[in-house]
């Protein structure tokens, strides 16, 4: 299994939660990345202190200014994201940015419905689409067959709760909307899995557990994982990931979840 | 099994296709409903003449005006079927209305993306919203236990390629808004399956099959469906149907097909 050995990576929603969690472990690696983009949408405010101090101690960390609903930010940011390569490619991708409404099938509206598919589900094509150039160019420069997340992958942060048969805790949190993009970001997973598969990349979609997060501890006070859990859980997940499992929907600890 | 018996039925994008041969196979069943509402966003259009015409016919055909991307629309054909029915419920709501667009990883977009969505899985929730209460009403006045169509049902009309696990004919079609908006209906069917169970109404997504009609027809030239056969198929399931299929996802001969 070991450990992930990737040059660069970027993370979107990477001013706290699991974005930021991701971003420290990253950095934390016995072999960390060259280069560690975070991705976040008001790089300068108030909620982006703890990666300011993050950068202003890793040389390896670039702060990115990215808006994920925004076409024009998405293309800004590849583009930035490009020149600092330098010819060089992207060999992760982690979706991450994600928001949720607590809604019920009784009060859930088009507005909510249209606002967060569009963060949750098709953000992450349009990050795909637009990063897909630096992410083949990892996977060229990269040895050896088949795919890993050492040499190029997209991960999306799926949840349990877009699984379609389980339906999980519906007694506890309707949330129509989000259900709705999770389950609908599972399947562009499945799509992008075999359109990418040629280009040697991965993709996967990825449960971080139930964890304590903004958005963990919304929806009750009882989130009984730490970010450090998680995001350990799910790094040491990723590195051990090959062919087989591009297409798949996993949890933080490599658990197979039904669709 | 025998014949679905039904008092009143809705059915959505009722001027051509799939939605047309509901109206049509609805009118004559052996015990027709006494009123079958069609909604179609212009009722008075080129594209509406055979409804025309179906009207001019049949006494128990009620054509209905709905763009159902148009909240207001859905409200204001919710009070209209509401003050037709004079104080009795609906049995049947088909959602059947729904778009397809022949996009590609690389060429999709966020408007694509959202139209999609907008209108094959936001408005069957809209939909069953605006319906739930004279859906309800036609529960509470039909006599028997558990669930059924001829009590009270929310139809939704899915897609096979709306399941995640198999990404069907993907070589062929790869439709990424269409497949995402199809696997979140299906999500969708479930939710409102666990929610509207207490209130007596049964709820399913279906797959009609590939069907001879301007959108089957418009992602190859070898639809080898008629409509007769598909609409066929599917009241006659819908006859059989019952409690423990309520949240299901089950094609036009009754297979359970994968989420
Ligand atoms: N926590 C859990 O228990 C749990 C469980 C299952 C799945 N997940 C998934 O895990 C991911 C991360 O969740 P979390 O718990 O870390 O949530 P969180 O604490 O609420 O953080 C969400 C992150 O996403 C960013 N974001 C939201 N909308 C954005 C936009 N339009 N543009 C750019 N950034 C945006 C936020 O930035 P701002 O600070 O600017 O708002 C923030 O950095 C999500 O996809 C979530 O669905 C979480
Ligand atoms: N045909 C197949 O092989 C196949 C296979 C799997 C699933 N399906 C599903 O079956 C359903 C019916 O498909 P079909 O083959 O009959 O399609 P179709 O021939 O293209 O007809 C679509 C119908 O939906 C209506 N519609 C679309 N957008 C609407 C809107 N915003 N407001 C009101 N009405 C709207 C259309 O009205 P206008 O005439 O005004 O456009 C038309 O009546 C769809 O949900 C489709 O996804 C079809």
């Amino acid at each position: 299994m070991g450990q992930l050995r990737i040059r660069s990576a970027l993370v979107t929603g990477a001013n706290r939660g699991i974005g930021l969690g991701f971003v420290q472990h990253l950095l934390a690696l016995p072999n960390p990345p060259e280069v560690v983009f975070a991705a976040c949408r008001d790089p300068k405010g108030q909620r982006a202190q703890e990666l300011q101090k993050l950068a202003s101690k890793h040389r390896n960390l670039v702060i990115v200014p990215l808006e994920v609903t925004d076409p024009a930010s998405i293309k800004a940011a590849a583009a930035s994201v490009g020149e600092h390569l330098k010819g060089s490619g992207l060999n992760l991708l982690i979706n991450n940015a994600g928001i949720v409404r607590e809604t019920t099938l009784d009060n859930e509206t088009l507005k909510d419905m249209s606002e967060v598919y569009t963060t949750n589900t098709v953000a992450p094509l349009l990050l795909s689409q637009a990063f897909l150039p630096l992410l083949k160019k990892a996977a060229k420069g990269s040895p050896g067959l088949g795919l890993s997340c050492s040499k190029a992958a997209i991960v999306n942060i799926s949840s349990s709760a877009g699984s379609i048969k389980e339906v999980l805790l519906w007694e506890f949190a309707q949330c129509i909307a989000y259900r709705c993009s999770k389950a609908a970001l599972n399947m562009l997973t499945r799509c992008l899995s075999m359109g990418y598969r040629e280009h040697g990349i991965l993709c996967i979609a990825l449960h971080p557990g139930w964890v304590q997060t903004d958005m963990g501890n919304s929806v009750g006070d009882k989130a009984p994982l730490t970010v450090d859990a998680s995001v350990g859980g799910m790094l040491k997940l990723l590195s051990s990931l090959s062919e087989k499992d591009t297409g798949s929907f996993l949890d933080w600890e490599g658990n197979v979840l039904a669709w």
